[in-house]
């Protein structure tokens, strides 16, 4: 087993308060400080879709996060890095997140094969032959430079017992590899926790993961067909088991209840496509539920998208306004709700960390659950 | 004839200076001093593609052009009047312009029937039909509420004689029946000289529309096939007869050459789509040129895209990631070209005013020419 290293400073957690089984911190990196909770939009392409860095610094976002297998498809990383890394490259000057490209690889389905020593895949874009193992995908993302890396994982459907077994197995192994290949102590590599929807392998993953000794430990495999219950029941196991002292990575997981649901079961981090897709999809995200902005009731409705949003796009324009736009199909529609949307998740967890540090986290979780099943007002 | 009005104080035009035929001044609208020569962004549809008016406003934009026909088709002149007017449906609390939907309607080609009274055409959106006259123009700008509203005109192709004459006579006659149709004094309303490429047609068209005492004179017809030249010319035609003491608006006309140009002789206000279609289509707008950034040459260049250029996207942004963002398809691409070409736009007239101010613009004009026509990089 790998031999961890005494966390660097560059890395250090500070646990503010915990109310439950909640907590806010505050999370080091050399790019600056993230208070957690804290919701990180996709920055798939090195671009969070639709928005400039300063609209994304104006609306309060810490954290960014770009995909390692998107990027090292194109630009590819000597582009990257030899702009000076991805801070330089998208003009981002706060800390970023890198996954490991995994994930992606993984949803290539009939385009990769798997062996224990890592994957071939073709490229989504032209169909050429690539291999990411370990060893690579940490090379890759030394690269890109970002501030917090993810270790190459196996990501199964999450109800194939016999598969997350195995995935569960090959992710720890590949763990220690990835530890064993990083050498740049300005990043700080994430473990990550797999183990489906089984409390057992999730347990015993949690265990392993927990001794590698990361400055942080990433829960993946959830938010990707599973249920809620089984994704909250899944915390709910998950939680007494992962370090208290290092930040809880939820990967992919942006809803506005899920948010909620895993701030309280103890969750620090969290990203997702989500608020960027629903936006270029005419969605609007309240703490109240979903809004489409393209329905017909709202071509003369004068009101903000969300009356409690302090928003840019709250603040300046009306549905009326939104709605006009998506219809026409201004870009702006895509850029407006994209504000809205990432306002919506980045002041959740500001709210749901000030509620934690004043021990008042319970009852805004409480009048939360009320509001959001009673009052949701539209679905898409 | 009609018989014009006093200028009422809303729109007085301060000529400040003049350097040859170059003029620096300030016209005062309700929402605002527009000091000119100035660039306005269009707005077709209400909204500046790609951009927030907050990103028009950080860049240096005073005036916005809004399209009359795309407004009366979507959302309607109901729903725009129900807001409040454009300037608070799209969010733009300065000055704004409309056209009066004229140019657009004779657009249509086989789709609108003309006579003298007005035309019927038929939407692009859904094949129905409607019907403009210069009273219905009048009133359609009238709920929309911009600052400067366009009289409804007809523009035929530039260099077919007969037309030209019946379209002139046609424009001057629909100009008085505009004038006697106004009746908000909030706005002000700008007849329209016609007359294509011909001297003579020009000179009568001037000398009509100077007698009716509009707060501006608009030339039309321009830009719309003819070559450089002939529209240079029909400027140096044009100058010595409309009225020095109110602003002359040279419609449709964007390009970085023909600004420099046209400010040289004498016009004030310019609207066009060109800096953010060609935003859309990957080229960036400079006083040496254009780039065209999907140039594999682009992929590893970490100059801005203008070294001289001051904007958000210059200050932050490679060519290499430009580049990047316009291959991967991302949006932001269309966002940060579309400021930098605004930019280059504004900031061009900005400092052609300067040089009038100062007394300097033959040389600033003799430089621009030399480095326009000898460095251009990539014609695209």
């Amino acid at each position: 087993m790998y031999n961890p290293a005494p966390m660097t400073s560059h890395f250090a957690f500070e646990l503010q308060a915990s109310d439950g089984r909640a907590r806010a911190g505050r999370f080091h990196t050399p790019h600056g400080v993230i208070e957690t909770p804290v919701f990180a939009p996709v920055g798939t392409q090195a671009a969070v879709k639709a928005l400039t860095p300063a609209q994304l610094e104006e609306l309060g976002v810490s954290l960014v996060l770009a995909n390692t297998y998107h990027l090292y498809l194109r630009p590819g990383p000597d582009i990257v890095a030899g702009a000076g890394g991805l801070h330089e490259f998208m003009g981002w000057p706060g800390p970023i997140l890198t996954d490991s490209g995994g994930f992606q690889v993984f949803s290539l389905a009939d385009r990769r094969r798997i062996d224990d020593d890592g994957v071939t895949f073709r490229s989504h874009l032209d169909g050429s032959e690539h291999r990411f193992t370990p060893e690579r995908a940490i090379a890759v993302q030394q690269q890109l430079g970002a501030d917090i890396i993810m270790a190459f994982d196996e990501c199964p459907a999450p109800d194939d017992r016999a598969y997350n077994e195995q995935a569960m197995a090959r992710t720890h192994a590949w763990a220690e590899r990835c530890l064993a290949a990083k050498t740049n102590d300005q990043q700080a590599l994430f473990g990550i926790v797999q183990g489906g929807i089984f409390p057992d392998l999730r347990q015993q993953s949690a265990d392993f993961i927990s001794t590698l000794g990361t400055p942080g430990v990433a829960i993946g495999g959830l938010s990707v067909g599973e249920s809620k219950p089984e994704m909250y029941t899944m915390l709910d196991v998950l939680s007494p088991r992962l370090p208290a002292d290092r930040p809880r990575y939820l990967m992919g997981v942006g809803a506005v209840d899920d948010l909620v649901e895993a701030v309280w079961r103890g969750v620090d981090i969290f990203d997702c496509v989500l608020p960027t897709r629903l936006a270029r999809n005419d969605a609007a995200m309240t703490r109240l539920g979903r809004l489409n902005l393209r329905n017909a009731t709202f071509a003369s409705d004068r009101k903000p998208i969300d009356p409690a949003c302090d928003c840019y796009t709250c603040r300046h324009f009306s549905r009326s306004y939104v709605r006009h736009l998506i219809v026409a199909g201004e870009i702006l529609a895509a850029t407006l709700l994209s504000i809205h949307n990432l306002t919506t998740l980045v002041t959740l967890a500001a709210d749901l960390r000030q509620a934690i540090l004043e021990g008042r986290l319970e009852t805004m979780v409480a009048e939360f659950r009320r509001n959001y099943a009673k009052h949701r007002p539209v679905e898409v």
